[in-house]
């Protein structure tokens, strides 16, 4: 069921390039490695890089207590939760059109900060999973006091929407005759060879999740 | 020479991961793909994905004149660029310590529209060349009414940082025997096969740059 679609989140520029099903939300921000979140402090916006992951209809941040973003967060003032993958660059005939095929999707809302130790052990199972998965059920967990020493802040999905550009360059007219090559060049994130830890215990292999993340988080995302 | 280190973009979290040297910062604004720019309207803070380009001690976005961004960029609102680069995952033994590596630059302050034809010249090309070098050259130039349609924000780099997290794991004392496999799984973007306009000019072959792009940028990157 889609979300009411405010004024706030509606595409506007390019509007064709709106999604406001949650499907498509959901998909971004899932394949997405960071988000950036954007707040304001003494009048000042900050927009910051960090993890996130989404539990269903819910998108997390955790942190140190002592961070001025959740410290910021925990006093509910109004964010915007941001995730961008760039898919390829678009090169077109002309400087005017050059542009960039991308999917992105932004978040408004107050977060709260999560206090149900479940619930906050399944956020901060999801940030690992969501960027390694089946690295969860191999780690030490979290003891209490490490629980402790993190913060987890809740954004609910509630006013969201999505904006993706895809496809080819749009020039048009006299231009299509323009003597240059047009097209696009797809971008994407890949995973290197795992590079072990200097002080691995001997005879540690790295298991499949690492030697092919890609295939391991493609297969995650389709499956979600 | 380095900008003074304000209280709002000095690193408090991790503060061995900061960096203020306008080196660090330049390589890290100009390998950046795009950007995510944070202002605030009516109270709630924004935080759009838009393509920049550094041109000396300015970066520069871009848009169309209508666009919400642009339109509150023009009052002279406080801003925020950030830009993130994600180089690999962090695969601890513990839940606790896995991490992700990465650098990101922020940059604080307040925008001015670009009036000076010349200079908004300079920053279209910039724009083009960081994202796919040698392109602007070969592109039909814009013409006066597509300059005009386009609205160019300069923000100054005068107050901003970096931050840089590489390296292993930060796994100590009991944890380094728990058997699990750990380390860093790379991560970089890359581009694929071109793929060309379907209403491409016969006979147009793809340029170097856009055959291999990685390449194509990295030579800029360690030009620059």
């Amino acid at each position: 069921m889609p979300n009411p679609v405010t004024d706030r989140v509606r595409v506007r520029r390019h509007p064709e390039r709106g999604a406001y099903d949650r499907a498509t939300v959901d998909s971004i921000l899932d394949e997405a490695l960071v988000c950036h979140l954007g707040f304001v402090h003494d009048g000042q916006p900050y927009v910051i890089p960090t993890l996130h992951a989404r539990v269903g209809d819910t998108v997390y941040v955790h942190g140190s207590a002592a961070s001025r973003m959740l410290r910021t967060l925990a006093a509910g003032v109004p964010v915007c939760l941001t995730v961008t993958i760039v898919d390829g660059l678009v090169l077109a005939r002309t400087a005017y059109n050059q542009s960039a095929n991308y999917r992105s999707a932004i978040v408004l809302g107050t977060a709260r900060l999560v206090d149900d130790p479940d619930e906050k052990l399944r956020a901060l199972e999801a940030f690992t999973e969501q960027l390694v998965p089946g690295r969860w059920a191999e780690v030490r967990p979290p003891s209490a006091s490490e629980l402790k020493a993190t913060t987890v802040a809740a954004l609910p999905l509630e006013e969201c929407s999505a904006k993706v550009r895809s496809g080819q360059p749009g020039d048009s007219g006299g231009d299509l005759d323009y003597p240059v090559w047009a097209g696009v060049v797809p971008l994407a994130v890949r995973a290197g060879k795992p590079v072990p830890a200097p002080d691995l215990t001997a005879g540690l292999e790295p298991p499949a999740y690492a030697l092919d993340l890609d295939a391991a988080r493609a297969a995650r995302h389709s499956a979600s």
